[in-house]
């Protein structure tokens, strides 16, 4: 049961951009698990990937690709990561590449490929294959949110975001599709994120863009901890509008930035919403640190802390686990007698001990509801994190004991 | 329900060691929550504690006071951690530490206080003051049993170990007890751990001694990577048995040494076998690593990893997790095309890749074991690490999302 997810917003066409999707029967019989994403001659891209050193055989491709020839198409499948596949994996990328191309017309590098699912297990590439005519068929601008419903693995709800903003005199639209669920602690992207703009962008300031955009977003989220092998973050830039932007500076470049940022923060925290398992949507601000790398650690201490997360799960205001929690941190020094902590806007910790003020009733208050923010003080700086996770539930446990069968 | 851990075996005794055991109503009705170690005049004391910042009040005093006298008696309360507590805290300490002393005629600084249970709360320090008579009454050399019951938090089973070795033509002995269960990830020392032995041992060599032997046990284990904020070790020396050992060094040092290691080994692995909700005892071995450091970081990726331990308590041979954790280890390099992965003696990926034959009906056959070792070759160098760790399930979640009802 996802926290708070509204249904899927509504999803403005991106000129230039035109998308399909088809069920390929990959791992799941009758479920939509295959999606082309084409875009005009022309398009600029930039893309983040996982920092996973097992990254998966279509990261290698598409970063491969990526820095050959401008794309028309992203090759999306679900059902199988095609992760730990060695070199036989990379052979099932660059053919589903290399037949895509040639229904469209079009170099093989020119297509990026994206693989979400099981890790270790082979590519059915034949049923794939056999899926992209309809796929390259339904192409529509109008498909983004079937697309969004194709890149699902477990997540229960599709995910997207859209924005229109008048920029220098035009319109330009930035929308965008995720999906995540489950080994989610991206770093540098997240599983699987489609952004198109139709804004004219060059190549510096649009991977300038998107790596901040990132940063804020995708980058500052985590489910469990476990970073994956196939996490790809794309942002494509069609030039439709008419909007040109020259360089990461400016006006025209702060709003643009602004519009991105807005859409990819939406899908990192609608995959929060919808992580496995989640009851609660839980922000965690670590402010007053030393240096940012701080601020983050303690923040990701407290959010991978089972014991934390499973006091979320039980609305239990036991806060001596996030305190344990900020004082095993790895970070080089915590002056502990400076340490506060607050559940919403209640002090709950004072110079490192409970504060005075602190009533169990109002603690229990604020941990039943289903969003909830936790600020820890470090007392020791002017550096700042906010990052986004969720609780830890018996349907976690079910879903991944049970993810493959 | 604990994974195989036999019951407590015979804890032989160690003279010049009494424990006295009782209820003190602590915090839960008719429950052994309150142990008393006494050590005859002239013992030597070891400790170990967390590196957690914010340590509890018991572990900040039991260190002044091991830095100032010989240590008489151990105090140790369950219930309450007495940690996040404050000055009110040290307080708390200090005077059960007094009283104590009072009782027994000896200086407060003999007194080494230990807590563990609820973070956060006051001790009830009454309460605990009114059970030490009971608890000094009936301090006897065969209590360890007894003792071992009293110490236990979320252990579904006492854990003891008992060791006698004929060292230098005398016959010494090691006994000792532990609890653990939940926020389990002990960085110098598990969460309790009370050791004796009748060697006579020199400080500087006891230290040694209790230092490396917990490098091989205690700091080898994980539950749910959550550091307590209690952690604590201690090794008493009576000296009763005639045995002197004046260095770490020599044949006696290595024999008494291999006693220790021995008993702390056995009480580390029963508090994985009885960790929370813990079905499946696994044992992870990272070999031909650069460093002990990386293979440290790797063995602990995985054994921290909600998808890896969720794979095992389903019993499913998911081994593309078990990849994926090592992928994003902390580590300097990684030559991913040089890792290879076994279950037990069955090879599952080589090369970065899963290897040709494997089979998932095998993988199976070895995931449905109660005990498994999962081995990492790094290829990279000739470091090595064993650790010990556990499954993630149901009961892991009710356990700790009930923990303070």
């Amino acid at each position: 049961m996802a926290v708070n997810l509204p249904p899927l917003p509504e999803l403005h066409p991106v000129p230039g951009v035109r998308l399909g999707t088809t069920r390929a029967q990959i791992r799941k019989k009758d479920r939509r698990d295959l999606v082309v994403i084409e875009c005009s001659p022309g398009t600029q891209a930039a893309a983040v990937f996982t920092r996973n050193r097992f990254c998966a055989a279509p990261v290698t491709v598409a970063r491969e690709h990526l820095g050959q020839t401008a794309p028309r198409a992203l090759l999306i499948n679900t059902g199988f990561a095609n992760a730990g596949t060695g070199p036989e994996g990379l052979g099932d990328a660059r053919r589903s590449c290399a037949v895509l191309a040639a229904i469209m017309d079009c170099e093989p590098q020119a297509v990026l490929p994206f693989s979400t699912g099981v890790i270790g297990e082979r590519l059915p590439v034949e049923r794939l294959i056999a899926g992209l005519p309809d796929c390259h068929g339904n192409l529509s601008e109008n498909g983004w949110a079937e697309a969004a419903h194709g890149i699902m693995t477990t997540d229960t709800l599709p995910k997207g975001s859209s924005r229109r903003v008048a920029i220098g005199g035009k319109t330009i639209t930035v929308t965008g599709i995720a999906k995540g669920a489950g080994m989610i602690c991206p770093n540098m992207a997240t599983l699987l994120a489609f952004v198109a703009t139709d804004a004219a962008v060059t190549p510096a300031a649009l991977l300038q863009c998107l790596g901040a955009a990132a940063d804020e977003s995708f980058n500052r989220i985590s489910v469990d901890g476990d970073t994956s092998t196939n996490d790809s973050c794309v942002l494509l830039a069609t030039g439709k509008s008419g909007l040109e932007i020259h360089s990461a500076e400016g006006a025209d470049y702060r709003a643009f930035y602004g519009a991105v940022r807005e859409v990819l923060a939406e899908l990192a925290q609608a995959i929060v919403r919808d992580a496995e398992g989640a009851t609660k949507f839980i922000t965690i601000d670590v402010v007053q640190g030393a240096s940012q790398a701080d601020c983050l650690e303690v923040a990701y201490t407290i959010a991978h802390s089972p014991l934390v997360k499973t006091a979320f799960f039980a609305s239990d205001p036991n806060w001596g686990r996030i305190l344990a929690a900020v004082g095993r941190a790895r970070i080089p020094r915590l002056a502990v007698d400076r340490v506060s902590i607050y559940l919403d806007d209640m002090c709950i910790a004072r110079h490192g001990a409970r504060a005075p003020e602190y009533s169990e009733a109002q603690g229990q208050e604020i941990m039943a509801k289903s969003e909830i923010c936790v600020r820890v003080d470090l007392g020791d700086g002017t550096a700042k994190v906010r990052l986004w996770t969720c609780d830890l539930s018996h349907d976690y446990v079910t879903i991944n004991a049970e993810y493959r069968t």
